[in-house]
């Protein structure tokens, strides 16, 4: 199984677009302690030629377009067979509408989050312009999907929340966050890029080839003493990496392969390579995921 | 005025993500003979301090950060004081949900297109999270109106179409496609990326120091030969450049500063350096928009 790293920002990319934070400063300077990222998505193969992709992040033309492996072979082509959903922000699901040229789409996604795409969503038609241009094969949690190409997904409940734009009037669920395991013969990628708390799910980490989990921020508070927001990183649903009940004290005794943080906010202070916080994750046998990172497992 | 492109490409950009035509297999390739655009977009400034955005393509995220000029100066902050939408199709709209990073967007559209944004868009509560976020400022045609920064806009009606996605249930409207006329001082600018077809409006195009036309196909049957699409060029309201009604045919006597093709479709051969079709435009006085190209008038 090979992981494609395509984005490894959370929503708004590193630098994001507004932003005049320190970090956001030094890698728009160049700087050799950092590097840009796009946002969160990988491509996993387990043949080398079926690609699936988990999440369709607003950045997807560039990432399609900068790895060879997502290249067409055809006149009208593309080696995306299947297109996993693990929630409905827009940073995960607004670059289907930039996959509208007339070919057949392939979305897994729980139906939760299939009912947010396309409900009130006049956009929606843009992909509705002939039969089986969409295609949804639903995800229950907890069960096993056989996918093109030889991997199997077996989607899990992690807390998160709500998109932004369905708050209103959608009834949380269970199946508005998931997480993943990848499986292709004897290898197991679990990915993981919203979580709000540690939970059983934590349990399918043990074993795993690799696992990818949600670097968004170092700590709660990050985007409140920066002054850009009012919001604590657990109210975003995500857990922060840093402090006694942060992801790093909490899944030390994790076996796994290879561990690594991604959708990480351009706040965090793991990007910057010479940083206290990444010299903490690098000592406990954890990673950062970067653009055009590759893991074979 | 300088006037930067920040895409030349139309909808799907250069190389489109799932086309192997053999201009795209070129430009993946690396070839001299060409370079990859992103989707249609400019940005105009008259005192070099403040940028109008003409168009929020979907390929926003990467034009802002490849330009110095659109880079935040605050912790919070965009240059970008004014969006102006031409007409509501997706190539031109969908960056505008990537600027949801609670700022203030000032929108600057026609009520025809404006109204096409938010009705029964659920997406669009991404930018209603606070009061002001999105503040529309109409366009009425053939009537000028201030900008900030020292640029005023006039647009125009040419001859368009209304978005796939409202086709179904909008009504065509003289407001749907605009041209626009951006002046500051003595230069005057003449943006029309998408033009169905010749009209009384090309007589503003006199006297331009710079016009930018509708580059999208060179001829009518394009993507019928290559086999992509039974689509002629004119259904899509697109006027080719090629062919004796063509608009390098009905143009040829505009007196202009400089004349531009943009907004070029992945299969139109002026975006080879050394094709027949480039040459014949650039004998005529045209030249042929890339991304990263700067105009001072």
């Amino acid at each position: 199984v090979r992981v494609h790293i395509l984005g490894a920002a959370a929503g708004g990319g590193f630098p994001q677009w507004n932003c005049g934070c320190p970090q956001c400063v030094e890698v728009r300077a160049g700087s050799a302690r950092t590097e840009a990222r796009t946002q969160d998505s990988i491509a996993v193969t387990a043949d080398g030629e079926a690609i699936v992709l988990v999440n369709a992040s607003p950045d997807i033309l560039v990432q399609i377009q900068r790895t060879p492996a997502l290249a067409p072979r055809a006149a009208r082509h593309s080696p995306i067979v299947a297109i996993i959903l693990t929630n409905g922000d827009l940073d995960h699901v607004l670059g289907l509408f930039s996959l509208r040229e007339s070919y057949p789409l392939h979305l897994y996604a729980t139906a939760a989050v299939w009912r947010g795409l396309g409900e009130r969503n006049v956009l929606w038609r843009t992909l509705q312009r002939f039969d089986g241009q969409v295609t949804w094969h639903p995800l229950a949690l907890d069960r096993a999907t056989s996918l093109p190409g030889g991997l199997s997904v077996t989607p899990f409940a992690v807390p998160g929340k709500l998109p932004v734009h369905l708050e209103r009037d959608a009834s949380p669920s269970a199946e508005d966050n998931i997480g993943l395991e990848l499986q292709a013969g004897g290898g197991r990628v679990v990915y993981c890029a919203a979580a709000g708390a540690i939970g059983p799910y934590v349990e399918r980490f043990d074993g795993a080839a690799c696992v990818l989990f949600d670097g968004t921020f170092w700590s709660s508070d990050e985007l409140v003493r920066l002054g850009l927001s009012t919001a604590r990183a657990e109210s975003m649903a995500h857990l922060p990496i840093g402090g006694a009940e942060g992801s790093l004290a909490r899944l030390g005794q994790v076996r796994a392969g290879r561990k690594i943080f991604t959708h990480i906010n351009n706040t965090n202070p793991i990007l910057l390579r010479d940083s206290e916080a990444r010299a903490r994750v690098e000592a406990s046998g954890w990673e950062v995921a970067h653009d055009g990172m590759e893991i074979d497992v």
